[in-house]
């Protein structure tokens, strides 16, 4: 079976949840932290080389402060239970905002945890402007200064890209690293999440032609 | 009901339809000639502001040369056929490279033509690098400003995207444009096209919740 060697994750549809199950908006976010740890366990038995997390975006901060906290305890959150892990472990995001929980601050440099292991990253006050922004090359065409000008530039290329909650857009989600990904859709929201819907995503893109353009 | 703006059109599986009907793979692109024209018409009538269709990008001039020139005829004459229509054309792609059709050059400047109207794209020679690769900004975190440094700064957001031929990906398809737009994926192959492939699309977008990350 053909694996990606990276996958990103768009844990998408917490609020959605949360209101299905006659609970405020807001309450939804917890209960994407299970999840989140049994998706790494998998990916980990399964032997993926790297996984990169979509925490909260730049836009998403606009939302309502008490939503707003919620997903930043919840990411902060993540971060320290995946930090117990052995993973090779990045935080990205422009922490030059308030936005950027200061928790996180000692995740922004890698950081081998326990017998280190899958490259993890998570993304966090994260946006597409703030990733391409500190590009300073004049007229190159070059695909390695490019990439290696971005504020992402120690996330690889993503192959598979899975989305919890039905929507089919990436939402900002590292557009560099995305050009050539391939996108798999899950309807449910991500507190839903089975381990099943991984399995379905995997054998999916096992049966994908990878041309990379060629 | 709710219409895109700006819709991107990758019309994918040309070789695989050829296949199907016998034919050597090259042969396939002439016939994604009428869908495009097609397309085309149906967009006016419904009044769509933007189109932009992707053609060939940098990455598929690796292709055996009978490919590469049967996709590039494809594509002057679909761009000379368009010309003929009220459009506001724009042909966007790297003319430094040899791979560049000469016959488009007087294209590269966007030109109204007959009565005006739609905005029409159409990506010749594109690559994602090629776009990114003129940006002469530092640390900047403003929208506005790395959109009109890239090289295709005339194409606006993309609202909804369009792939036919069954593959769920970009394939470098306006990195930056594309970072909210919604994607709509129909297995047939681009010859097979139908109007009923873009009117079940714009149903699909019609019920999709367009937040901009808020």
């Amino acid at each position: 079976m053909k694996l990606p060697n990276h996958i990103g994750i768009i844990p998408d549809g917490n609020r959605r949840w949360a209101v299905k199950n006659k609970l405020s908006k807001e309450k939804g976010y917890v209960f994407g932290l299970t999840p989140g740890m049994k998706l790494f366990k998998l990916c980990e038995r399964l032997g993926i080389k790297e996984l990169t997390y979509y925490g909260f975006t730049t836009d998403n901060t606009k939302r309502p402060l008490i939503q707003r906290k919620a997903f930043t305890e919840a990411c902060v959150e993540a971060v320290k239970m995946l930090s117990k892990e052995d993973v090779s472990l990045l935080v990205v995001g422009n922490t030059d905002s308030n936005m950027f929980p200061k928790a996180l601050l000692p995740y922004t440099i890698r950081k081998n945890l326990g017998s280190g292991g899958m490259k993890l990253n998570f993304l966090v006050n994260y946006g597409w402007e703030w990733d391409l922004g500190k590009t300073q090359h004049s007229r190159t065409t070059n695909r390695h200064s490019i990439i290696s000008s971005l504020n992402s530039h120690d996330i690889s290329r993503v192959d598979l890209i899975i989305r919890w909650g039905g929507r089919r857009r990436l939402s900002g989600f590292l557009p560099v690293q995305s050009v050539y990904s391939d996108f798999y859709i899950i309807d449910d929201y991500w507190p839903d999440f089975k381990a099943e819907h991984l399995i379905k995503a995997l054998k999916w893109y096992n049966n994908q032609d990878i041309t990379l353009g060629g």
